[in-house]
């Protein structure tokens, strides 16, 4: 199945808004109904494939069969740029100036060798494309180079389990659920579950360093990962002979986080751990956010760790996305902030665990609010793209983004990214609203996650455009990285280069001209080019 | 105080060995008395430093004060090399090839700096020098080009405190014990205890990534840090804005264990912890090597997870290497493998990991043989070094190594190394003692360190080489990694690019050649130069 071209997902879980919700949004924001006629897949403006004849030529022998070169409208604009929300706006009006020149569908590792080699000698770049959920510009290089999309769904397989050291190898092309259900026959999970789990693939994991909601027990991907697999224009990258090594710099390190730019993910071996035989979400409410956060801390740095802790603000709690299923149904508003606190294992591990962060909750003020919470958080866990492709039809705007830093940080920086986006978009005629949840923990800080909706104006993306901006400079002057788990693509990459600075910045180009000679890999993507 | 200049530590703290011990290693391998006169310090001939005046004058300008700049003999020869038993035989012998061009004792990042752009312009190599522990030949760099030793023991400070977020930033020079003084001071700890901890520093730690005998506990080194700063010629170079972060390669994973080919590093963010209140060491015994580390695989897999946790094989177990202050001591021969589990936190969660890992370690057929074995090995866990020096004096050679690998592979890397050690040596008239523990446990594997005790044979230090290639060739061959926390310097260097592979070494270089184009970063450690 593929997804939904214009929005987030399976076209059948599409579901409107309801009434009540809509009333909110005008009511609350000034949303009204969109008057402008969204695109339709074939009546799109599609020009055609730019590639020369010898280069599809020398791209089709690549791949042994021509059928795994597609030109065809229709795959091409299914390969354009990602899913955030002005990628959404932009397909949905029809615009594919980033559309790739052919979208190639590589069988095996070699073959990703032949296709890089190919486009380095003619001067074609090449984006590597998991499950298309990239929100940062991943998936739409900055160049004057016309580009081809690799769509690795074809390395989908378990190559190697090792139950012993409980290690798996993974095809870089998985999607989580198929590398789940390949695990879960062995009695294993990988426990990585983040909002975009239906769609995204393990490559896509580990090129963007993405981070569960199982995080505080099943740790981050980059974390998961002991080997990796890489094809480069240069050749074959291999990273990875022992769980810890003092060996020199770690190099998986350098590879997880380069979003195609230093090469191709074709597999990734990883840590797994058996099937939890329980699973308990439940609910806990603070007063206040700060209280919460507090509270938070202390599991993350005293224990126990749940596996899934997570913290919505006020405005979160009350508008009810900490229960995506309950927005515009909850009978009273909900007052002070939401925690959901998961625990996974065995029955008798979960059951300790969840004695013992009892305790420190409640010492930490917490109000326990029973399983019902954490049910209901559990089963809309994946909701939340849908609900924006929802708001999006109804006239609103809604896009998240997200930060992490040192727990001494975080109430500055929530405070400077809040005020930031609120002044923006108000200034901008469309003042929002503005909700922040923490939902990654670390015994040295957290991330936060800021959702925000408003009406759409005259022309959302470019609303949008400086709000976005005057945000990751707050995050920055707050001492926040400019991502925690979405990425950094082409939205991300100026404020990426002040983060890392100069130094840090001529080092990955030059690791990227010794490894891409061309220039060819996800140009633009990550770092400027020299 | 200064390191015994011709071996280890204190020399105040050297003993020699009992007569039992010497009765045994005459009649167990043959060892007599070297008859060979060790060198004095004074009567080591030194060359006059190669250093040109204009070089001398424009680094003592860099420091401010001339007696910054040492030139003399001894702080020469307490700056050659490091700590391998080869680097003391050779050191014995007078042997002073590798000395440096001058000592340099910066006072702070900015002096590095300006040090550093000195030796670019004026083609001297620079090897940074903390505790001067490396047993890997770290301290060596083999090239053409003098060298200056950056002794950083003035960077010493502790820089920042963040008790919220528990994290501290700590300057470079800071020996371990210095460290913990000033985080102690505050109820705070590093929880980073190696074997070279009286003398080894911060910046050694990270460069060299070091692994500490808490590790199950602690973590190691590496997982410790938080950020860093690093001098180059090129500039600052400054990576860790967050505890984790999406935005792009870990480039501080690029760092650690970079061993000062890629800069020298200032200072050092780690995360730090409460001071445990209880600590209680306990000693365990299995019926066989395969059976403990079945019992410790389980341990770091399914928890509880002590913080300390190790294992003797039954060579090590009869030695009493298990328990140092025993060897020659013990009434009976000690049968089966002992392990020492650790326990240090509170005192409830010490209490309740300790019953819960009992119950485990009892399951896979441990028996318990009480706090009597772990207080010893506490006591002299850091007196291996010291005894090395006493064989040394009494005609043994003693070396160590160690590797890592996935629990899978443990068992075949185990034999191929003593198989390796035992044949090589044998066969060159000396047969050894191969012992061997694991100290390091991880999910997904664990680390294996071997010491080997033979006679010293007429030249012990060419004797070795042999035996040390064909172990470091038997690591490769079965999966290991050159050094699980020695690291690499020069004598791993071969295997270490075999290791990370042809474009692995490309990108090092690559990275090298953009910040120390005139390659004057400890030249030819970690990989070749271009």
């Amino acid at each position: 199945m593929d997804m939904l071209w214009s929005g987030w997902g399976d076209p059948d879980k599409a579901a409107p808004l309801p009434d009540s919700v809509i009333g909110l949004l005008r009511d609350l924001l000034g949303v009204t109904p969109s008057e402008r006629e969204p695109a339709r897949l074939d009546g799109i403006p599609v020009p055609p494939s730019p590639l020369a004849d010898d280069t599809l030529r020398a791209l089709a022998e690549c791949l042994g069969d021509g059928a795994y070169v597609r030109t065809d409208a229709e795959s091409r604009i299914r390969h354009t740029r990602g899913k955030s929300t002005p990628d959404l706006l932009r397909i949905r009006a029809g615009e594919v100036d980033d559309i790739p020149a052919a979208v190639l569908l590589p069988g095996s590792h070699d073959e990703v060798l032949a296709v890089l080699r190919v486009c380095a000698e003619h001067g074609v770049a090449a984006v590597p494309f998991g499950g298309g959920t990239s929100v940062v510009g991943g998936l739409a290089p900055q160049v004057k180079l016309c580009f081809v999309a690799l769509d690795l769904r074809r390395l989908d397989g378990l190559l190697a389990l090792d139950e012993v050291s409980r290690t798996a190898t993974l095809q870089s092309g998985l999607r989580a659920p198929q590398a789940e259900a390949l695990l879960n026959v062995h009695g294993f999970t990988l426990g990585h579950f983040p909002q975009s789990y239906e769609w995204a693939t393990i490559g896509g994991f580990a090129a963007a360093r993405s981070s569960g909601q199982a995080s505080a027990g099943y740790g981050r991907f980059d974390e998961m990962v002991l080997g990796l697999t890489v094809a480069t224009p240069e050749g074959t990258w291999e990273a990875g002979r022992a769980p810890r090594s003092a060996a020199g710099p770690d190099l998986r390190q350098l590879i997880l986080g380069s979003e195609g730019a230093l090469g191709v993910i074709t597999s990734v071996t990883v840590r797994i751990r058996p099937l939890p035989s329980t699973r308990i979400y439940e609910g806990w409410r603070f007063a206040s956010f700060e209280a919460g956060a507090a509270a938070l801390r202390r599991l993350a740095q005293d224990g126990p760790r749940p596996t899934v802790l997570r913290l919505s603000d006020e405005t979160e709690t009350f508008v009810g996305l900490a229960q995506p299923d309950k927005i515009g149904n909850s009978d009273a508003p909900a007052a002070g902030c939401m925690a959901i606190a998961g625990f996974e294992g065995t029955d008798e591990d979960t059951a300790d665990s969840r004695a013992r962060a009892r305790e420190v909750l409640l010492a930490c003020g917490g109000e326990y609010v029973g399983e019902e919470p954490g049910d209901r958080w559990a089963h809309g866990r994946y909701n939340a793209p849908y609900l924006r492709d929802a708001l999006l039809d109804a006239g609103a705007f809604a896009e998240t983004l997200e930060t992490a830093g040192f727990w001494s940080a975080l109430p500055a920086l929530y405070d400077a990214v809040r005020q930031a986006l609120t002044a923006t978009l108000a200034e901008g005629g469309t003042p929002p609203l503005v909700m922040c949840h923490i939902s990654h923990v670390y015994e040295n800080g957290a991330s936060l996650y800021f959702t925000v909706v408003s009406a759409q104006g005259d022309d959302p993306v470019a609303h949008w455009a400086p709000a976005k901006r005057a945000a990751n400079d707050a995050i920055l002057a707050s001492g926040g990285t400019i991502s925690h788990h979405h990425g950094v693509g082409t939205d991300h990459r100026d404020w990426y280069t002040e983060e890392i600075g100069p130094v840090g910045v001529r080092i990955l180009q030059a690791v990227k001209a010794e490894i891409d000679p061309a220039q060819v890999l996800n140009p633009g993507v990550l770092i400027p080019l020299r």
